[in-house]
Order: C-alpha cells, then structure tokens, then sequence
C-alpha cells in the first residue's frame, strides 16, 4: 500500500529540515508517495496567504503530513493544518539526550495535549472599546477522546499511567470537565493516574521531573508545560511532535524557523527526522520507527553534530550519517 | 500614625510561620495594631465557611493584611481575599539567594501578575452536558492600570524596562488588548518594553533567566510562570508576594499549608518574613523594609536554617536570629 505524504517545508529551516526527513523517510523500503506544498510566510507574501487552500487540502487528505515551520504566520498555519488532520490530541515527547547539555538531563516526559479546544476554541468577543471576552470551550466528548487516547498509549508503552495537569481549582467547570471525564476513562480502563495543578507542575517538574511521566494536559497548558520541558532538556532543538487524528495525522519539530541560520545548510535536521519516525510508528511501521529513532539517538551522541551541539556538521552531513546508521 | 493590620493565620504552617512575621514586624520602632482573623479548611469545618465575612470585612478595611495559607480551601480564601484588598497587581519576586540550592542560581526575577480578570474573572457556564465554556476577560481599563504599575515599578528600582509575556499570537482580542494597552502606557512612559509569547517564555527562563528582568503578565500566566521560576530558585520555600491595591495590600507567602510539618514548629519562616517586608514598603516604611529583607538574607546564609534548607532550628530559632540581626 503506498502512504501519500504530504510534505509542508514552510519557512526558513523548515526548507532544510523537512527535505533532510524526506530523504530519512526515502531510505526506507516502505512505499510513499511525496506531495509537496505551501504554507508560510514566504507564500503569504506571495499570494496573500499563509496557508493557501491546496495545502489544507493536502494535508486533509494526505495518510500524513511532514511539516517544518513557519514565521510570524505559524498561528495561521499550524493551527488550520491541526484543523485539516482532525488532530485531537499532540504528542510532545521532552527527553534528554546523552550527551546533550540539559538543565534536567533525567528529564524524559511525554505531553498529551488536547488539539482542539480550551482557548484555542477561539471565540472572541469585542464588547467595547474596553472589554475583550474569549470563550473556552471543553467538552466531555473531546475530553473523553483524549482520555481514550492516553489510555492506550499508557497500556501500549511502557508507562504505569498518567498524570492530569489542570487548574480545576479556578476554572471549576471547565476543567472540572476536563479532569472528571479524564479520569473516569481512566476508571474504565483500570488505569492509574494522578493530578496535579498546572501551577504547582510547573514548580515540582523543574525539581525533579522524574516524578512525572505521560502528562495529559488542556490546550494551552500543554503548549506552555511541554515548552517548559523543552528548557529542562536543552531547548526547543530536538523536539519532535505528532498532531493526531483519527484517520491522519501532522508531524512536526517543536522548533521555529530560527531565521539567523536559515539558508546556510547547518540547521539540525534532528527534530524533523524523530517526528518522521512518530509518522512512521503512526502509519504502522513500528519496526521502522524504531530503526530511525535509534539512528537518530546513535547519531547525536556519537556525531557528526550541527553548531546548535557545538559542533561544525552540515544538515547534509548528519542526515546522511543517520540514514547510514539505520 | 497607626497601622491597622489584619493578620490571618489560616491552616497549616500558616498557624506557625505568620506569628513568626508579625513578631518581626513587632520588634520594629513603627506603631502597629494587630487584629486576628480565621480563614481556610480549619474554620470551614465549624462554620461551613472558609472565608467568614468578618475576616473578608476586616481585610477590606485594614491598611495592609498578612495571610498565611489554607488548605483545600486555597481558591475560596485567597480570591476574594485579593478582591477585599481591591488588588490589582500581585508582586512575585523569585530570587535565587546565597547557599541555597537553586536549578538556576542566578535567576533573580519580578513578575507582575494582573490580579483581577483573565480567566479568573470566572464566568463559567454548563451550557449542556456536554459543552462547558468560561468567559475570559480583559479590558483596557485593568491593563492599563497594570501598566501604569509596572513603569512606576521599574522607574523606582533598578530595573532597564519590562517584558510583556502573553498568548497574542492565539488570544488575538484579549491578550492583544493586554499587550497593546501596557505597550502604549509604557510609550506614554517612555519606560523600554519587549515581549515574549508565554510559551516561549517557559522555555528560555529555564535556557538563561537572566534575560528577564520585570516579567508583565496576564493572570493565569503570572501563576504559571512564576511557579516554573519558583521551581528555577528551588522552590515555593522562599518566595513572597505581595497583593497590591491602591489603598491596601494582602501580602503572603507563595507556600502552601505543608501539612506534612505542620504542627511541628520547623516551618520555614523566611516567606512571610519577606512578605512582611513588602507589607513595610507598601505602608512607606521603605527603611525598616530593607533592614527585614537584609536580616532575611543574612539568616538564610549564615543559619540558623530549618529543615527544608537543610538545618534542625525550629520556626522560632530562625525568627529570634532575624530579629537579632534586624
Ligand atoms: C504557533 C502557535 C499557535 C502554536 C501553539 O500555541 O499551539 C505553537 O506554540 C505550538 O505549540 O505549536
Ligand atoms: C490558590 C489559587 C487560586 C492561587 C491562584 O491560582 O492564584 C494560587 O495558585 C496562587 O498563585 O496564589
């Protein structure tokens, strides 16, 4: 069965990055078929917008989508995109490398963020000159998906639960909502999980983060507590990401399009190609996932290493290692 | 002139830790009036309220009001509380200090945290079973006064200018009228402003916090990113806040309850000390102010220290060597 990829480089690294996964994805004996598209400042530019109507389309019928990054436009890319994938809920892994200079390095966390909702809900309101409202919004069905979701990645892996961040304390109905339906999923499955106010994670995680594991948040608080996670590891680098829907799904580095490094051909491709391998274990090649994330691993602690790890490789030459130690 | 201050104990070490403050304040030349007040699980468990209306009416019409902590109770004391004070900033220092172990000890920040709507603002609503939304408020008017704060606060110290942290890129009204009406207050000013997304916030505070000065943010992520910068310096152990209102002041520790040592006498009374320096420097008594916060440091460096830093002097030791050294 051939997978059609829809592949997104976007802005600046994100032109680097995406083709270095592309050609990780290539080396594999799995049959895909690339589609490139548009999106990004760079197309804004050209056409008006940021996100023109045949990508969405893409990556709304693609198996998958690689995307790299994009500028002051990424709210108008990203989110639509997440949009076009019916993505529910983002897998953000934040682990610390051997070798990678951390300011936690035990850190090795996995974000479940919900994907649709909260105040990325995104009704806003101008009363009056003065006031400015924005709903949230939870719902039980979205927050029983997740549920669902994080049950079986905790049954799946090698995870003895999960933790519920919220701030039930203030926002009582909402996230009252978010956490009782949570938990009684959890109920259902016989999973194990804890809760912990978003606030007092933020304080207890940079403590000691090996006291959490899977951490299933709302929206914004998983945007916020796994960028939080991405500085106890060294930064936003070598994060990958999964947006995840039910029928497809977008991979993504948490990274931007870090303009000072753009074009020269030494941004590190590392992110992108361990978000290939969250493409691949969703598409069901597991084994291959595997194969790439270990290649990845084996190539940051042995090198050739990209400046942002102190060394003077290009994108070239780490993917080409990579691919070699697959 | 005499001060009438409200002091309420609440649950836990609070019991402990605010006499330790007020016994401070008592070995200062300044002419106080003390009136005692009950909040928190403890007085909820007799009267079935955690905040009964005497302590909300004695807090609203005291010149400044010391609290310690509540329990399960936190949000129902702490909340209306503020509003009895009609506070509209909360101050948050987090400052590494000498000989205590921090994650990042050269971070020494101030977060000015709006204290009045955001998504505390709390309307929230069932609209079904399933849907539940709150309404997230911000105006001009409580921005701008949060504003005005922040440049009188960084004109008076020894602080460049502020950074803006918010979530404009998805709160596009909202957090937009936030950053553009302390933008434009800071213009008026002349006082030097940058932003940061709150996201990004929580990765580079941990990356390199001495970056960040005077962090400006919206309610919730005033929470949050001072409980991460908390985590930064090596816990809530350390950290005071202050509850400004334009004619009065709530000033607590950022701790809670520890109802692990509550009862024991070995609480760390350092928090609510500091507090009470910024309950001095809120009354004009900006001299005796730094006289506490030097004893303060002093203690902490040369003990005598409570358990949490390390030591075995009770609650009372560490009072009686700061008023020694005051
Ligand atoms: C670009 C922005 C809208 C996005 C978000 O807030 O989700 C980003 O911060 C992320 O986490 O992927
Ligand atoms: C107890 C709770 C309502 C409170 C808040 O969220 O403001 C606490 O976390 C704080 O920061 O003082």
């Amino acid at each position: 069965m051939t997978h059609e990829i829809a592949v997104i480089p976007g802005d600046g690294i994100g032109q680097e990055v995406t083709p270095a996964a592309v050609e990780v994805l290539e080396a594999l004996e799995i049959d895909f078929e690339f589609r490139e598209a548009d999106a990004g400042d760079r197309v804004k530019e050209v056409t008006g917008e940021a996100l023109p109507e045949e990508t969405y389309e893409l990556a709304a019928s693609a198996d998958a989508t690689l995307f790299g990054a994009a500028g002051e436009t990424a709210a108008d890319v990203i989110l639509p995109l997440r949009d076009a994938v019916d993505s529910f809920v983002n897998i953000r892994p934040a682990k610390a490398y051997p070798g990678i200079d951390a300011v936690r390095p035990e850190t090795d966390l996995v974000f479940l963020r919900e994907n649709t909702e909260g105040v990325y809900a995104g009704h806003e309101d101008r009363l009056s000159e003065d006031v400015a409202t924005l709903t949230r919004v939870v719902t039980q069905s979205a927050s029983r998906d997740l549920g669902e979701f994080a049950c079986e990645y905790v049954e799946d892996g090698d995870h003895d639960g999960f933790t519920i961040a919220h701030k039930a304390n203030v926002m009582r109905e909402t996230d009252g909502v978010f956490r009782d339906t949570i938990q009684s999923v959890a109920d259902e499955h016989g999973v194990e999980t804890d809760e912990v106010l978003m606030d007092a994670f933020a304080t207890k995680v940079c403590l000691d983060p090996e006291q959490f594991d899977v951490v299933v948040c709302p929206n914004l608080a998983g945007d916020v507590l796994s960028d939080l996670a991405a500085g106890l590891v060294g930064g936003l680098g070598l994060l990958p990401s999964a947006n995840v829907g039910p029928e497809r799904g977008l991979f993504e580095p948490v990274h931007g399009t870090a303009p000072d490094i753009a074009g020269e051909g030494i941004a590190n491709p590392a992110a992108t190609i361990i978000s290939a391998a969250m493409l691949l274990e969703y598409l069901g090649h597991d084994e291959e996932a595997e194969r790439v994330q270990n290649a990845v691993e084996t190539t940051l602690e042995n090198g050739p290493r990209t400046a942002d790890l102190g060394g003077d490789a290009s994108t070239e030459d780490v993917t080409a290692a990579i691919i070699d130690t697959l």
